[in-house]
Formats: C-alpha cells, structure tokens, sequence
C-alpha cells in the first residue's frame, strides 16, 4: 500500500475545513452569548496589515477547491467572496467539501507530476502536482484555518487544540 | 509513481521546519533592529491561556521528531524544553532537521498501517500510521508554526506568507 494522490488531498481537504467549520460555531456560539457583534469577529486582524477572519476562511476555501480541481484537470469554480454572516462562511465551506469530495479517485490519482501553474501577483509559480499538493496547498489551508482560530482565540472564544485537530 | 510514507513526511517536516526557522530568524532581526528585548517576543502569547512563541517552536519540532521515530520504529528522543534564545531554538530547529533527515526512506516507507499509540494527558490515542501523519502530525506541525507566525507578525514584525510557505 503507498499513498495515493486523492488520499493525501480530498480527505485531508475536507476534514481541515470540517474541523474549521467546527471552529467557526465555536465563535458564532462565543458571539451569541457574550453579546458580541458576529461581524467584529469575522472582520478581527491580528495585525493590521494581516487578512480579517472572513478573508483567511476563504482562501483555505480556495486553495483547497483549487487543489482537487487543478488535479482533475477541470475549470476551478469560482465563489464571489460576498460572505458576510458565520452562516454564509459556513455553507461555503460545507460547498466547498461537496465540491472536492465529489471527485472520484481515478479523477485525482496519478497527478503526483502533473503540471500546475499558478498566476499570483507577482508572477506564475510552476509546480508538479505532488510537489504543488505538500509544498503550497497543505501549508496554505493549515496557515489559514490556524490564523483563522488563533484569531478567535485571541478574541476570548473558548478553543482547544482538538478542535482545529478534530481529534476527540 | 505513487506517495511513500517517507515522501509524505520526512521532505514535508524539514521543510516546514525550515520554514519556521527562517520567520525565527526575521524575528530575531527585528528584536535587534527594534532594540526590542527577544525575551518579550520568546514569551509571547495570542491569549493568556496560550502557549507563548518559545513553547509553540518546542512543540513543532517534539512532533516532527515524535513522527518520524514512530513511522521508523526507534526511540524518539527527548530534548530537554530549555531554549531561552532565538539562537537556541533555531539550533533545536537545526537539530532536529537533522535527525528526521538522517533516516533512509526504507525505514519509513511501508508504515501506512503500523499503529502508533500517543500517551496524551487525557489518555491514549490509537493511530495508524497514514492517519496520524495526516491527521495529526501535518496539521500539528503547521498549527504551531502558524502560530509561531502569527505571534511574530501580531508583534509587528516584517513577514510575509512567503515566509512560511518557502516559495520564492
């Protein structure tokens, strides 16, 4: 047995933003209770110049859409970024999981050197598909959903560890 | 061409281990430049109830090593937890580069399935080991050092995702 392509991407995918998702009620919930406005925990930075909580739920949402995607070799879907509530980032993310686990094996295996090219703005970045899955896309979501908790965390909402593991 | 266990961990932990070490080191020169105390960055923390930067380094480097000593089969080795410095945790950081990287991939690959039992304080935690690569080693690795990051930049200093991601 080795690790296939959609093992080390789909289910990895989807359980990091399931256990964001479990993050993000953990702060809905926090909000609802202390009387806090949900909308100053989802525009929270912890720098000034860093993305609030609303934009870092997104990116993981897109690197990851963009991972299963590019894999497969299909057009990456595009969402308008328009959230705005705890509920709105949450049935993204909840879109976000029924579209990467919608993919098949066959459709992700065997693209461990396949060609990925990323357009950022400073210019492309050229990957193999193995080397684009553990070099941008892991570090990519956990940077984000990480951020995105320690945000929260930061804010008072009671986290642990095992909430953004999801072990119990 | 399919993922071993070796390929999914040992490139995988180095790199984020240096990784870590590079925005260690934009934070030691920051503390410098700033005639800032280290010691105030070191002990640093996002919430009062969470680790301070010196612990969430500590904790990286335990469960890269922790990893690869587990798929390996050998005793995973105990550093003492006495870094005061900048300096010393990238020497820890180096250290311990060093050991992950002095395994061979045959004694790694094949250990998809070997168990792994973590003694955690709450009890023990049965793994096989694909699922605690993925669903404990990786995501653990990339929560403190994000957090690591997010302390630093939280605290003013100059980083940038490149920075934690590694890509030019």
């Amino acid at each position: 047995m080795q690790i296939s392509m959609y093992r080390a991407s789909v289910p990895v995918l989807a359980r990091a933003l399931r256990n964001l998702a479990a993050v993000l009620r953990k702060g809905e919930a926090h909000a609802a209770a202390r009387n806090v406005d949900p909308a100053v925990l989802l525009g929270y930075r912890l720098a000034p110049d860093m993305f609030p909580l609303t934009r870092q739920v997104q990116i993981a949402s897109d690197t990851a859409k963009g991972c299963v995607a590019r894999l497969a070799g299909v057009d990456v879907p595009s969402y308008p970024d328009d959230e705005t509530t705890f509920a709105q980032l949450l049935a993204r993310i909840d879109r976000t999981v029924a579209f990467i686990e919608s993919f098949e094996p066959a459709q992700i295996d065997g693209s461990e050197q396949k060609p990925v090219t990323l357009k950022m703005r400073t210019g492309e970045i050229n990957f193999q598909g193995l080397q684009y899955l553990f070099e941008f896309v892991l570090p990519n979501v956990y940077f984000h959903s990480a951020t995105a908790y320690a945000i929260l965390r930061h804010c008072g909402v009671e986290l642990g560890k095992k909430d953004f593991l999801g072990v119990t």
